[in-house]
């Protein structure tokens, strides 16, 4: 999978691709990662990619032309699944759209800065607006990040056994259990006696237990959705 | 306000900080965030900070003492309003946290990796557990770049009138209305007339309409906060 990522800040992109277990995925050839410098498409020599909102709102926005000019490239290089754009106001992402997107073909992400972008690219090239919470950035850099990095550890492969995603929260509307490792007593707190019992079908019990309490009273709106998909 | 970063892999938060808002906070003086490498806090020489995890779960599990000698050594040299893990069970983070954050003093920040955190450590030093979203990611590290970007640009000064978070979304539980910029007319496409208008007054009407519509259609849920907010 290759995920291009539109940004007129890219050096805001530099380490969350280039350690762990993304850059391993990259190593490996199993996803590609590439950033673009939207002032690549400047519309002056001034290197210009922003202009004043029309209207009486305060801030800037990224011009219609540069954005333009820089997916519209991209798209006669590659067909792309999704042309995605990261706004406080789109469809909240969750790991079912990362499971989705890991699915797909190529992606192109595109991240807003100061007050977004000229809503004539929104209306003309994005296919999916991705909001990653209720909660304002100062642009869309870190939403793109978090949104590549959920969706390519999905990808076979990526992941070794140890790192598994199966267990992981969410999978099965469940959060994960409670986790310990050595020293077995440390200033007094003890691991739980149950996981040193070496009982393997007991611990899993116990884990999946502890997961359903947990769930149950930490995000009870999960509970609910968990309960109902195993009614049927 | 100062950030202190826990993390097993402290490369991956070098691009967040050092650019745009986040950098210029920190070189008006208004903020200082401060990365810490867990493994400076290693039980051995060989830099080991992580172990199985007990009982059946696969992954590793970052153990109990470094990350206990290297809160505790913070704690010795100042006082937190807030010692936050980031971990998808958390509570889930949003503007007004954000806000409540800001107005607090210094914060530390842990970074689960792999499959988390010795549970001691949540029972002993964590006052407040956030979760991002609804996702699972390779570590707690752009969780916690989101937690500060949102908390930073929220502190006074750091944002100038061109950039205000007054008009941001979710400040008013209302999403922001459309924007456009320069040219007018793009490709065919055009600005919508009342915003060339100059007719202030209007515009502003236009705009809250546009906020009050794309609420309603894109974030149900928030117009009914919205409205039940104004209804006292």
């Amino acid at each position: 999978m290759r995920i291009d990522i539109i940004s007129a800040v890219p050096s805001l992109l530099e380490g969350p691709f280039s350690h762990s277990i993304l850059k391993r995925a990259q190593d490996k050839g199993l996803a590609e990662i590439v950033v673009h410098d939207l002032r690549e498409f400047a519309i002056n020599k001034h290197g210009q990619i922003d202009d004043y909102a029309y209207g009486a709102g305060a801030g800037m926005v990224l011009m219609v032309e540069p954005i333009d000019k820089c997916i519209q490239k991209l798209k006669s290089e590659r067909e792309y699944a999704e042309i995605i754009y990261m706004t406080p106001d789109g469809d909240t992402f969750n790991q079912r759209t990362a499971n989705q997107l890991s699915l797909g073909g190529d992606l192109m992400i595109l991240c807003g800065h100061y007050k977004g972008i000229d809503h004539r690219i929104r209306e003309t090239h994005i296919t999916k607006e991705i909001s990653i919470g209720d909660f304002v950035l100062s642009g869309g850099e870190l939403g793109a990040a978090v949104v590549a990095d959920a969706v390519i550890r999905l990808i076979p492969g990526v992941l070794n056994d140890e790192t598994s995603a199966l267990s992981d929260s969410f999978q099965d509307d469940l959060l994960a259990p409670p986790v310990y490792s050595r020293p077995a007593e440390y200033n007094g707190m003890k691991v739980p006696d149950i996981l040193m019992s070496g009982h393997d079908a007991k611990i899993e019990e116990w884990r999946f237990e502890q997961s359903l309490e947990r769930t149950k009273t930490l995000r009870p709106d999960l509970y609910k959705k968990f309960t109902k998909s195993h009614q049927k």
